[in-house]
């Protein structure tokens, strides 16, 4: 295992690592991104991720961190870097983190040619890192692996969605960057928008869940866009207390993912 | 309208602001809060809320910033304070807020004598404010109105709390420091654990939504602490894809939570 000791600040790695964990933008266009801890070193290592390289931090890394940083380098091939300890934490997306970080290179899925006739969940200007996150992650586990974002979503790829999403990513079919006009070409299922404002009951409508579906979500505040709900072939609503404004927008997901998750299960 | 204009940093009520923003365990020993923004201020107006003062940002508030300023003033009766940019943006919990802000006395409801039936949730061990806040906003929607915290939660009147939550606290009624043995004394409705290590499958199981509950909900990672686990008499797994590991404690909850409400609405 190629291993290298890293003390100094003008270190070309460190300095890339800081730019990427402080700014998702630099993440985008360097098309790699950053994953702390010893639970999304697994889910990497368990789903052969493209690791570029491992660091590890110099002092008070904890066994496992070091255990999985060299499993990481040996079954993917990727470099291990010691860092000392002030470098590591300027370089971390984790304030006081388990010590082990994957510089990782952002898969590209091309898009597909022809639409995809499976599940999909699509963010609409989704702007905050820890709802985004979580949204994946929520989607995953109710058996929904393809995650389209808007441009104006939050970078899915970026440290802070990685950690929320908990190694969800390593799970997903990621593609960002996509207009709402453009999700019939990508997607086969019917365009289902979960609308605060307005629509059927999510409960009372019947038959939504057969079939693929392409769930539309927006951001906290302004919901879905004209465009996302210009695409919509129908739109949900979820029954909530009439003195509560709304859901947040993952909670939402929730609710409308696993009904659809209960509905076809009980088929 | 009392109005004083702050300008100095020495001021001492910019001081204690800056405590509470900063430091959650300052708000409990103070028995106060900071909600920041035109969503916060409308929702403690239309709640009656017991405001101390109201902090208007000098230059750049907001014209409804400042209309909702004057009402809670009029309305609930507090002195107004206009507040120099840097002195604000120091004090405000909020980075680049909306330029309103009050200071929220914590209401401190004495703990029923006998048990309560309604429905509650209980916070085993939430440490994460932005989970913390979306589980009460979620609770409040689904109809449950009772928050119950362990001592090991966060503080859940801190402005991080609040900010999640978006207004959902006034709707609530919150009593923090509970052990989980002390549940039974409090709330009559039988308890159910949200567990991912195992239980009876949620959807399967029949009748755990009549009569009141008390969903406990536990941490990311460690789950529910045993002494939680110790009081249910019950416990239910989502299920969630069998790659994934666990969902996150705020989507589990707005899954477990919305389906008593769907099963309630349907019976």
């Amino acid at each position: 295992m190629r291993t290298t000791v890293i003390t100094s600040e003008a270190n070309a790695l460190v300095k890339r690592w800081r730019q990427l964990a402080q700014n998702p933008r630099a993440c985008k266009k360097a098309g790699l991104t950053l994953a702390e801890g010893e639970h999304l070193a697994q889910a990497a290592l368990a789903a052969g991720a493209e690791v570029r390289a491992v660091a590890l931090r110099q002092d008070g890394a904890s066994a496992e961190a070091v255990k999985l940083a060299r499993a990481v380098c040996e079954a993917l091939g990727a470099p291990l870097f010691v860092v000392a300890n002030p470098l590591y934490e300027a370089a971390s997306p984790v304030e006081r983190g388990a010590g082990v970080m994957l510089e990782i290179a952002v898969p590209q899925p091309g898009l597909p040619a022809s639409p995809v006739d499976a599940d999909a969940l699509y963010l609409d200007g989704v702007q905050d890192a820890g709802n985004a996150g979580t949204l994946i992650r929520t989607a995953v586990a109710a058996g929904v692996r393809w995650i389209a974002a808007s441009p104006a979503t939050a970078g899915l790829w970026s440290p802070k969605v990685m950690r929320a999403a908990m190694g969800a990513h390593f799970g997903a079919r990621i593609v960002e960057n996509v207009p709402p006009g453009r999700l019939p070409e990508l997607f086969a299922g019917r365009r289902l928008a979960a609308d605060a404002r307005g629509g059927e009951d999510l409960w009372r409508a019947r038959g939504w869940e057969r079939g693929s579906t392409v769930w539309l979500m927006g951001a906290e505040g302004p919901g879905l866009s004209e465009a996302a709900l210009a695409v919509a072939e129908a739109r949900y609503l979820v029954d909530i207390e009439p003195a509560c404004e709304s859901l947040n927008v993952a909670a939402a997901a929730a609710v409308c993912l696993f009904e659809q998750r209960r509905r076809r299960r009980a088929a």
